[in-house]
């Protein structure tokens, strides 16, 4: 593929900052210090990777203002250097167009109502009553259930599955295998045996939000599932019913939330955490990876649970000594009256 | 949509239970106490939620005997609400219907037999041989290997596949990306690479079983992989080959089973929870959420392994002495001696 | 179906190893132990089963030198009797055959190359540019994107997505649900909302590699995620961008691996267990299920961190002592040294 090549010059006046070194210097691509060439620009987010700057072979580099004078490269100097680059790639690398239309193998049911500015790829079904919106792409395989509605400027990947009845805004991306809105898991226990329990709830997705590969999203049982805005998901999330999740939060892969968790605005949770359900977790709070959350938690902070791992003999001795800990907390406490009373019998 | 109202006299001539307050009064749809507004029916299943009933605006409640008093509202009471509900919402909300069937772009391989009375729906692909029993619903882009059987009002829904010479019951829920039949996890190591295994196993799925979302069921190696009826799975468990899980079973997401493990009937197990290989857990165990079962379990009973969370810095500090408990313990001994030392010197 | 059988003089002429009692003994299939009956040959690879050969009634059996007077049943006497077994059953159950040629409702984009000799399923989608080499089968309802490669006799699973640009080696299996090539989770944070982080890497996935159901693996962020040859991934693993696994390494089940993490060659890691991002892992390292690896391991060796399970009340009893372990820890010093100064008192 011919890439378009931009001066410095030309990037600064779209995207601001300020050139040091020669303006015209052409770029094209993006790439890291380490392995970009001739061409590429590289830039360098993290004072940790300030000494490859030295070797480094990219034509130009995104810095900081503190960092302009690190090297001699051509350089763009701006306030924040990695959305800086977000931005430049993005221009660099727009998103593949899709022609708007539906593809001939697609099955379209009765009342849908695709925009002429969506595309819908082969073998798509969109369901009854779905709607979907302009600029939105649906792409291969996808199946969306009756009367769900797409917003406009959507993509979705190969291979998803909306089911019915589910709402997702505007300039949403979900990857390749996602299931949003599948039956949440209820059932009542009733005779020795399991009663279903309807999931008579949908999923609503704010815009802006992304969704990972095979991550799944059940429909909310009586009430809604709810995504806000700007949420992140990684793939394999799982997402249960009538969990809401706070605008501009973002989650790792491999998280699991039960039922009914409420999370906050602005959130980190690292990949393989868990949250359990009916809990509330507050705006702002960041959760490690490889942690549960077993209760709410009402403050903003950083939170952990995880057993740190050591060579498999050290963790197999002190392991062993867990389930003893409070006969060892009753021993310490026999220790200290004992000192007590050895203390007592000098006086 | 238009839904029928019922009166409530309607609804206890039907599901038992009796009246109190008004039993003309009409409901068409089951919510929660607290957003169930005109024409709904609300349930109270558990004394935690009782003080919602004060602000409910619910058309009328279910309830226990117990709670019978507890509003004015006009109200079922019965046995168990929580099971009332759930039968009451199962006729208020029947499954979609889908008429019988072949869509006219689905592929059927030789051989197959697919009930006159089921529904093969758009993409969808059938192996060879392959068995489809009545009221069976198949749903989009679902690929059904070869000599595959489903049984009778079976529900596949969109895109999920089953392998070649699975049996599933009848009146089992499989919901979207769901894998059935996929090779087990098995090679032997020879000469310095690995030699694959053939997975010659199938997997057998009782009736009344229900699978969720993106559950991936490999089969078995040489016997069989078995869930056996009622078993509950929710979305992304991942089931080894030659698991066999028993009757009633229920299991919640992300929780992985490894290969051999047999667990009991009427177990209940917690999200991402673990299960080591060839291990044996017995009937009625609970395992909490995210705990690793590394060895059999012989009793009934709850178990748990889970590092309780905290700020970040309350759990440096504890994470920090994991690793030297078994110097904490010989220093607690290594006291002990002293101590008693100090005593016998005194006498 | 029927199966040719095979005496063992037949299978020692083919695979090595020796016969012990009547080598025209006439076997068509593998079994267990337990399980096999006439006609099948089952194996005895580990000690601890050797009390399964007394009840056995397979017609025959794979032993090692070691166990060769351990029954008299007709005998196969081999130094590996696990991969003795491994080969003689892929012998027994070679892979379905599937014909060449491109079924006509697969949907395949311009200038797609597709080789005369690769099978092409139904409702597949081959994306434009597309290479797929000879022996290569593309099972119903996968999607290939534009300009991927597919090597030689490899296997898709249905339902596979590999998305655009990424190469796909020799004799690789891929199960049904994986999803190859998604964007990697790469965001940065600017004014209060995410701003996506294009991902112009690719996958690169090596001969002779295994991929599990549902397992997925996002493509580079601007270099490659590399998958070398012959690794092995179990079920729903998630490989995070730029991720580098080393071959022959073997992975079990819901393993998450974040970002740009480096795997060494040799190493196995067990189900659920996770790797933090930015890491690097020395060859021949084996991980414990459930641990979670928080810093680089230098060493070849065995690395465990679980939290070990007990019953419900032990556990509670262990963990509530688990947040005050910097306080245990101070108080045994505290004691420590009052006993020094009791001692000191007598002197």
């Amino acid at each position: 593929m011919d890439r378009t090549a931009y001066r410095l010059a030309d990037i600064v006046a779209r995207f601001g900052g300020q050139v040091m070194g020669d303006a015209e210097t052409r770029i094209q691509q993006i790439g890291t210090l380490e392995k970009a060439g001739a061409g590429q620009i590289a830039f360098l987010a993290n004072a940790k990777y300030r000494k490859q700057l030295e070797g480094s072979q990219a034509s130009a580099v995104i810095l900081s203002i503190a960092d302009a004078d690190a090297t001699s490269i051509p350089r763009i100097v701006c306030d924040n250097p990695y959305s800086y680059f977000a931005r430049l790639s993005a221009f660099l690398n727009p998103l593949r167009d899709y022609a708007p239309g539906i593809h001939p193998s697609a099955v379209i049911g009765k009342g849908a109502q695709i925009s002429p500015q969506a595309h819908i790829g082969p073998q798509v079904t969109v369901g009854e009553g779905a709607v979907i919106g302009a600029g939105t792409v649906v792409m291969a395989g996808c199946v969306i259930g009756d009367n769900t509605a797409l917003g406009e400027s959507t993509r979705l990947y190969p291979r998803v599955s909306v089911y019915h009845d589910c709402i997702i805004g505007n300039h949403v991306i979900v990857h390749s295998g996602a299931v949003i809105g599948s039956d949440g898991f209820g059932m009542a226990w009733e005779n020795g045996r399991w009663l279903k329990i309807p999931q008579i709830g949908r999923v609503l997705i704010g815009d802006h939000v992304e969704i990972g590969a095979n991550t799944t999203i059940d429909r909310g049982a009586l009430d809604d599932t709810v995504i806000e805005e700007d949420v992140k998901l990684d793939n394999q999330i799982q997402v249960a019913h009538n969990v809401r999740i706070g605008a501009h939060t973002a989650i790792a892969g491999c998280v699991g939330i039960a039922g009914s968790a409420v999370i906050g605005k602005y959130c980190r949770i690292g990949g393989s955490a868990g949250i359990l359900g009916h809990l509330s977790i507050a705006d702002g709070v960041e959760i490690s990876s490889f942690t549960l959350v077993g209760k709410s938690i009402r403050e903003k902070g950083v939170y952990s649970g995880i057993y740190p791992f050591s060579d498999k003999e050290t963790w197999l001795k002190s392991a062993a000594h867990l389930r003893h800990l409070d006969d060892m907390f009753a021993r310490i406490k026999q220790l200290e009256k004992e000192i007590e009373s050895l203390k007592g019998e000098k006086v």
